[in-house]
């Protein structure tokens, strides 16, 4: 399967230990999401939309461990159970605030990725196909936020 | 960047006309996630969560065109303001009740996909992460639910 990035996410996070585990313990930073001029066509429209995904390619995760712990807690999870970045295929996903759209660049609140990240798509945030009150969370449930220990990919 | 399958998604849709256009559509619908066995490992505290996001590769989407209308209404968005599955890299999102796990297999409800689909990614669902309430819907909030017109990808 042939994927080529589609644009790049420019963000203020240099390395991995700046940079915050999910968007929403990044309310606060601002990233400008850049769209390469030949798809710029395809945002048509996206400034209705106050959310939005991104996915893009975890060019810089580290080795892929099928179990291991997560940033959240200690104990070991499968990858597919947790959101850690080191997974097969390195595809990412985040939900992003949508402020405002300037010709082929997004500017987003809460983007929780490193800088220079390739974008592979952009998708609509649609409540009524995404909202779901009420999802039994898993371990993650029994997590407490705790700050991103250092060091740690 | 290298993308390869890690499991097949097996649905009861085998043409591109029974399919649905997303889960809220396909509530009833089951359908089983098989994980190939190198990846399954990586399940590991999956049953913990009631959704889950799958990633998928749209092997079997028509050509891309930036903009187009959809199955939703007659009008001409940008494919980045849509869901539709003919899109840059052809990666599709879907988010699915788990309802059980059998191994290496995910019995999972509201599967909107084509029998066969190749399963890229599993994420699973956060309410805290993921459930934006409020968001704007731009013009999908205008559109009203109508039947997905027959003979079109």
């Amino acid at each position: 399967m042939k994927i080529e990035p589609i644009g790049i996410i420019h963000t203020p996070y240099e390395t991995k230990n700046e940079c915050p585990i999910q968007p929403i313990y990044a309310a606060a930073t601002i990233g400008r999401v850049e769209v390469f001029a030949a798809y710029a066509g395809g945002l048509k429209d996206i400034e209705g939309f106050s959310h939005i995904y991104l996915l893009y390619h975890l060019d810089r995760a580290g080795e892929i461990e099928l179990v291991r712990s997560t940033f959240l807690d200690d104990e070991p999870h499968g990858v597919f159970a947790s959101r850690h970045p080191c997974r097969p295929n390195s595809i990412g996903m985040s939900i992003v605030r949508l402020k405002e759209r300037d010709g082929n660049i997004l500017v987003v609140e809460g983007i929780d990725v490193l800088n220079k990240t390739p974008l592979l798509d952009i998708k609509p945030y649609v409540s009524r196909f995404d909202c779901i009150e009420g999802a039994t969370e898993g371990w993650i449930a029994k997590t407490k936020w705790r700050p991103k220990p250092q060091g740690i990919e």
